[in-house]
């Protein structure tokens, strides 16, 4: 818990980029999310959202549905502790998502890809990379449906990564990950909130019967119980695709109030994420100071 | 988690009574609460709404408020286990819960009362009686906002009470308690959930700050993550008292559908309970059995 009140968290920029466009050529799809991600680092309309930091959505090099997964699948070769060069990465994607952090001067998480694990196993996984280009966290979705992936998967925990400001080394925030189905498990939010994250970031893809049901009420459940920030990030709806994404990228503060958001086509949610509003929350409504670890068990003991 | 798929779950009727008219003197109190269940025991408009379960808001017999409790609060002096008889209580709030339970012949939760504990503590008290008049469940309240009590509060565990039909010995469902904050803290309803639960009931009072931002939203949450039935049940609003409840009483069920609500006047509010909603949420959408305890702690293990 000592960890939470001791790392840095300053006001920034958050852009998430609702990516439309999804086809079946990778190149294609890996040519269109570079730029997009071009355009979200240029900033909105109003000059102060030029952001700090990017999100792409879950799948977003590969059409989503568990029949594509091996196809699109790649080698990322990530080992925690141990030297990584994105630019000669075995992925396709990651030197891309790698290159285009390193132009834009911005912090980029990459959505998720199908990779291809050392195992020979398949995960959902994200990538995250500093305005130097470098590769600082990978997080590997935790739950899946059955449906994802046959066979047990491995997850291995990556600590929340602590991000740095763009012109000194000071951290701005320190930011958790998960992905998608993951919000439907408090535990994983508790565990990164607990474990000092004020804003927590799933790239996901709901459908049109779980979007309207649940998308909205998981990111808001999640802020409060937490009080933290919260954001998804979708892929855009295509009705042509075999997989109908429900849209809706939003950002919701540690009070539950839905901050920024769209609907369903390709968009790009720009949001002031400010550290006041998470001190207010956490001041006014005290349950981060009342929790009866004497009764139950805190979830992020021993992690 | 054994419990869950072995408990006797049944159709069953539940009225939530939003009662107003709370003053300053408590045998007023009483008997206005001994009316309202005569009223919601002889059911809705509609004769199939006649309830198996009826519930109180928290602190019924009181104003509420820190500086009330002590001078409303009563000795129940249960004692988990050992036996009991509710006509000799040194409540007067427990007699007449008991007698009125037993006079109509259905289960009754007593909301809260102010209690004072065999150690001269104060709790905020939840009692529960069998259509039979006998006190078969007390709850207090875990967390406490620091304005509630002074001093440390002792929690004491109690399994949640399994209720029995009316006509039979058949359990016709296993109900999770809790109380208004308790809500704010997700370990408390997933205990419940994962310990059988498949009903959770918090008597409550929300302020008109917290109400509209969040008294629905975690009721819905608490529903969704733990795929239960959740129902909280609010005294009316009153201006002219000190604290001004939100009201809303509400049933949602385990998609997180409202099903029942009122707005912020003296009601009853009737929902059917139906455990074909519940099996179908856990059959459509399966994190009750993809949790991954492997990974993070079940919060439920060994309590």
């Amino acid at each position: 818990m000592s960890s939470a009140s001791s790392t840095t968290f300053r006001p920034f920029n958050l852009a998430l980029i609702q990516l439309g466009q999804i086809t079946a050529d990778k190149p294609t799809n890996l040519q269109h999310a570079r730029t997009m991600v071009l355009k979200a680092a240029a900033g909105g309309d109003d000059p102060k959202t030029k952001p700090d930091l990017i999100v792409l959505p879950e799948v977003f090099n590969s059409p989503y549905g568990a029949q594509h997964f091996p196809v699109y699948a790649e080698p990322v070769d990530f080992v925690p502790g141990q030297p990584y060069d994105p630019a000669a990465s075995p992925s396709d994607s990651v030197r891309m998502l790698s290159a285009v952090a390193k132009e834009t001067g911005v912090w980029l998480i990459g959505g998720s890809i199908p990779e291809r694990g050392a195992d020979n196993k398949l995960y959902n996984t994200t990538t995250v990379y500093s305005p130097q280009g470098e590769l600082v966290a990978v997080h590997r979705k935790v739950h899946l449906f059955d449906i994802d992936i046959p066979g047990k998967i491995t997850f291995k925990a990556c600590p929340p990564p602590a991000l740095s400001g763009l012109t000194d080394d000071a951290h701005f925030a320190r930011i958790g990950l998960g992905i998608c189905y993951d919000v439907r498990f408090p535990e994983l939010a508790a565990i990164n909130a607990r474990q000092g994250c004020q804003v927590l970031i799933y790239p996901g893809a709901f459908n049109l019967t779980t979007g309207p049901l649940h998308w909205e009420l998981l990111q808001r459940a999640r802020a409060v119980d937490n009080q933290v920030y919260f954001a998804m990030c979708s892929p855009a709806r295509d009705l042509t695709a075999g997989y109908h994404a429900w849209g809706h990228s939003m950002v919701v503060d540690p009070m539950g109030k839905v901050v920024a958001g769209t609907t369903q086509d390709e968009d790009i949610v720009y949001a002031r994420i400010d550290p006041q509003t998470f001190h207010d929350a956490r001041a006014g409504i005290p349950v981060t100071t009342q929790r009866r670890f004497d009764v139950y068990p805190d979830v992020s003991a021993g992690l």
